[in-house]
């Protein structure tokens, strides 16, 4: 006997949600007034008009939301809110796999290099594709994420590193949300990596970057944040900051891949530029960690890379605890350093590998992520209002989240039509 | 929108797979003649009557195996042998998410065990299930496996620790070969730990083990192989030596649970007794791999137990190779220290964890997972005669299998009716 292990696509439909009550629920509504995941035992949820209109204790269901509506019985399952993965490079060409696969027969970075591998070949192969193939290359991996109950993803460009090739990328990562119900944030990310065009020379690159690619792409409405890679194989804080100040004058929220493999003050240079997050943070100090929690800075840790490239220095949890950082958790979804289409997963290793508590995973991939892309006032917590972005999950206690790996206990998606 | 994720539960089919035959694929046979995976390109496999009837090139398929047979276009996807979990505890009531959650907020191991964590509650969960409770408690965990192309689970016992619970999650794992279609192998763990009751006499317990259990529940053939738990917190070399002797006084082979958290010659132990396999392994010597190689115990490894409870000590997989010992890859799925179903996973941790090539991964769940059960006769290969037991994946390499993380790639699974 033979099993079909492919789902059929699902479009995303033009419908709103039809008015619906969950009943006989219970809600991690993660909201902010309330202790931990703001539990609500014998809770209700009603949502109206693709928002949630109720999300609160069964007894207090007001009877207007009942009009009209649909009533489930949710039979005791858990409600969260829909997850959000807050930091991926989903929209990618080919695959790395070869690469790996010669790393782990002990070829050397030189070798790798030889064979076509690194960062060099996503690009080209990324330019080599088309904007629908690179749509249908990414719409399996962006499945494996809904399927375990996504609901907004953000996705960086990175690997075109050209204006038509960055413009290709963020497209692409537009259409996924009229592909699937899902809602898509982009990030342009053209200071990701110097292109072998460029001779080297990454103060013009970035002036290519800053005074072309990005208000080209921002005027096209192709960008909803701007990220650099600050790192001494990437960019220099100074020329992280020339990208910034063209965001800032563009009106543009930035983020930073920050101090991942050393400690060049990217988590400061982050939040002087009231950046929505800093991202990775091995090698973040004290003072760093200081200057984001003043600046609202959330702390985005990414331990699928941490796993993958056998990173050994973890991330100062301590430090962002003690000085009130926010933290959130994310996939980094890329074929790289993290071809890890989980987020469940990815709490699991931020537990495992970097000892956050529950709690913290759980809100670092719901009201923490929404908070690192701006969008808090939107989704990323159970209050009426917001959108109706919901996971629902066949669970005795939110703990089974995490603590479970390679275990999808989902039982329905919902995701708000507006 | 509502997306349900759950899969209608597929029945054992009784009746035998129809002859078809994939053409346009490429094999990974994993035949012990062949170098490496033993791939075919272009190569054609045949099924009749639950067998394979054919493997190899497409250019030598034989005319016969096209009569009456359903032709599948392959579309230049992969076939492997169908993926083999050769050591679990899968049958398990309860779950410890909530052990998991206290330890992470600093709860002391001591707080846990008054907590009512640690294997005494899997015990007391276990022995307190109905024989219908554990089916149904297990068949998600087993789902999740089968949903990455696995056709054969060991499943082992070891929470009952008692006749007649023992008894009663054996009898839970060999029905799930009914509940599904799955060869399941059942191992008898009965020197898995001290249950209270033994009021810490582990002699005692031994005995009782050896002389009363396993031939009590031998004589009823709910037994396949027997294994123990070797280690200063479970059981000693003497001790399991009386249950091994009493095995194969009763023809029964063994396995044993060896030099996971100490070097107590476990390794050297199994090898002296011909175990089938010896699992973990994380501190065996020169001496243990040299007796493992001179009497062809498979070494398993169980990369997600070592992950979850953040092992450092890497298992000697050079000294493996340089001594030729075979290596084997599981999940170790269980609720307390691995609650991994993810096969595909396992063989990441493995390759990023231990680095274990990409072929030694794959290897390692098919071919030598067989030989770790003693089935290497009936599966484990693509070659003809053996079962029909069979994954098919939409890759362009076999290391997409194990580069990638929370990502399912398989297009059918074939299990061989007889
Ligand atoms: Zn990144
Ligand atoms: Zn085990």
């Amino acid at each position: 006997m033979s099993e079909k292990a492919e789902n059929p696509p699902q479009k995303n439909s033009p419908q709103e949600n039809p008015p619906q009550v969950w009943r006989n629920v219970r809600l991690a509504t993660l909201a902010p007034g309330l202790p931990g995941l703001g539990v609500v035992e014998r809770g209700a949820l009603a949502i109206r008009d693709g928002r949630i209109a109720f999300a609160g204790a069964e007894a207090e269901l007001p009877g207007a939301a009942l009009a009209g509506a649909e009533i489930v019985d949710g039979e005791g399952r858990w409600i969260t809110p829909g997850l959000i993965d807050c930091h991926t490079h989903l929209v990618w060409a080919g695959d790395r796999a070869h690469e790996f696969e010669l790393r782990l027969a002990g070829a050397s970075y030189e070798e790798v290099a030889r064979a076509g591998g690194g960062i060099v070949s996503s690009v080209a192969a990324l330019r080599a594709a088309s904007e629908d193939d690179l749509v249908r290359q990414t719409l399996p991996r962006l499945d494996a994420l809904l399927a375990e109950g996504v609901t907004t993803v953000e996705v960086k460009s990175g690997y075109g590193l050209d204006l038509a090739s960055e413009r290709k990328a963020l497209r692409a990562a537009r259409r996924l949300a009229q592909e699937r119900p899902v809602a898509i944030r982009t990030t342009f990310l053209g200071a990701h990596a110097l292109p072998p065009e460029a001779g080297g020379d990454k103060d013009a690159f970035i002036a290519e970057v800053a005074d072309a690619m990005l208000p080209a792409l921002a005027a096209e409405g192709l960008i909803d944040a701007v990220d650099a890679f600050c790192e001494g194989i990437a960019f220099s804080p100074d020329q992280v900051a020339r990208v910034f100040a063209r965001a800032g004058s563009l009106g543009l929220p930035v983020k930073l891949h920050a101090d991942q493999l050393s400690n060049l003050g990217g988590a400061a240079l982050a939040a002087r530029h009231n950046a929505l997050s800093a991202d990775h943070l091995e090698h973040t100090d004290e003072a760093g960690a200081a200057a984001m929690a003043a600046n609202g800075t959330v702390a985005v840790l990414l331990p699928g890379a941490y796993y993958f490239i056998r990173e050994t220095k973890l991330p100062p949890v301590a430090l962002f605890r003690r000085h009130g950082v926010r933290i959130a958790v994310a996939t980094d979804a890329n074929p790289g350093t993290s071809p890890l289409t989980s987020l469940l997963l990815a709490m699991n290793m931020a537990a495992t590998l970097f000892r956050l508590t529950v709690d913290e995973c759980l809100a670092g991939t719901t009201r923490e992520a929404a908070r690192a892309l701006g969008i808090l006032s939107e989704t990323g917590t159970l209050e009426a209002g917001k959108r109706a972005d919901l996971a629902v999950w066949s669970i005795e206690r939110p703990a089974e989240l995490v603590y479970r790996m390679g275990f999808n206990p989902l039982h329905a998606r919902i995701r708000g039509t507006r």
